[in-house]
């Protein structure tokens, strides 16, 4: 499975989830939900408000990912392996220095690194995003694309986002379960019984068949049957065709 | 700014959020925070666990979005006025009678209708998700693709997710389409007339009529009928029903 290639094997163990200064143990619990749902496995956190980490990691239900999550006493050590880093903020209008590349854009471009390299995704605290010195040590930021009057996301919510675009396009190959369409001539069949039924009804008046048959036919058309419910519709006309036609 | 142009003005207004069966206050305020952030307005909230909303409103800092959200007291009503019903699910395996899309295909298709109509994006409760009742009521389901071994996200996390990617590539290009589609409310009259159509032809016996009248339900809302389409087709329905019944 395509799914597999990136969130599975070696490219997505070449992500790393930074945390910076996380205060909220739900948002550091919820921050590893995200990243079991979507394939990673690698979070580190950076001076996290010591008790709201140890109540994350102890906390009934927590992962193993978040378990073994590392801890660092500061951004340059949490990256220090890693080629490419990422900071994620919330800002419009900040002055910056780095560049800001939108959401979509980003994510492309560290999934192509990801495939040889390894990355690191920073995320700040709750209230403070990342301050200037965490964004120092990233090559770029990227920016999730909110409105500018409420620009703050839940960090939580921000991880999962972000993760999810990740991982958005590698699986291709996953398929919409779609149900193998009606064939032209069992619409005909099917379009034929309806319009026994009209006639039996007295919907369909004789002198006006022509132009009614064409609409219906069409109508038949634009309903988008699959085979399967094509077959069950005509099973219903019949049935309802027979009530009819058994009584006159 | 091409963000404006999707998530606000009048296309945003056009999504109506639906969470079923909540359970956690938490998740609910997230799902609030999540439509803000991404800029959508409209919240309702189906069945939720009466404290657990009531907790969530009185937040201290509940956004107006959260105060206004409409209850309901099932689907049927909350997606009444809606042209387009769209589940969301992490199933797998499980076996549906619905189209599945993956989440970017699926967010691509509601893009396109909020154009010009409304759609409904349902989430279920963080336990069970969406019954198979509450997934009778819609068109089709849409697949956040989260890994196989860990399918089940944060009902907040799994708004975000969906939102964002409602927004991500928002440029006005899309087009209207050209027939306005049904709305759930017609689709709903249709489904009764059809059914009364079957009962009074015998293809429904009154003894298997709940799992039939389900699956009579989602074949009505497989068809992606126009409006015009539905009302001619209860036309004909009523008529045909009007025979059978004129000679009991």
């Amino acid at each position: 499975m395509a799914r597999k290639s990136l969130a599975g094997g070696s490219v997505s163990k070449r992500l790393f989830v930074v945390l910076v200064a996380a205060r909220n143990p739900l948002n550091i619990g919820a921050a590893a939900r995200a990243m079991s749902n979507f394939g990673f496995v690698n979070l580190r956190v950076v001076n996290p408000y010591e008790l709201a980490f140890r109540e994350a990691r102890s906390a009934v239900g927590a992962s193993a990912l978040l378990k073994y999550a590392k801890e660092y006493k500061s951004v340059a050590d949490a990256v220090a392996d890693c080629s490419l880093v990422v900071g994620t903020t919330a800002a419009h209008k900040r002055k910056l220095d780095h560049e800001l590349r939108p959401l979509h854009e980003g994510a492309l471009a560290i999934r192509k690194k990801l495939q040889s390299e390894t990355v690191a995704l920073l995320f700040g605290s709750e209230k403070r995003g990342l301050s200037n010195e965490d964004l120092s040590y990233c090559h770029w930021l990227m920016r999730i694309p909110t409105v500018r009057e409420r620009p703050s996301m839940n960090l939580g919510q921000a991880v999962a986002v972000c993760l999810h675009e990740l991982v958005r396009e590698a699986n291709g190959s996953l398929q919409a379960e779609k149900h193998p369409a009606a064939r032209a001539a069992e619409l005909d069949r099917l379009t034929a019984m309806l319009l026994d039924a009209l006639r039996a009804s007295g919907y369909v008046k004789p002198t006006i068949a022509g132009p009614t048959e064409e609409k219906i036919r069409r109508l038949v058309r634009r309903l988008s049957l699959s085979a399967e419910d094509a077959r069950v519709s005509l099973g219903m006309l019949r049935q309802i065709l027979w009530k009819m036609q058994s009584k006159d």
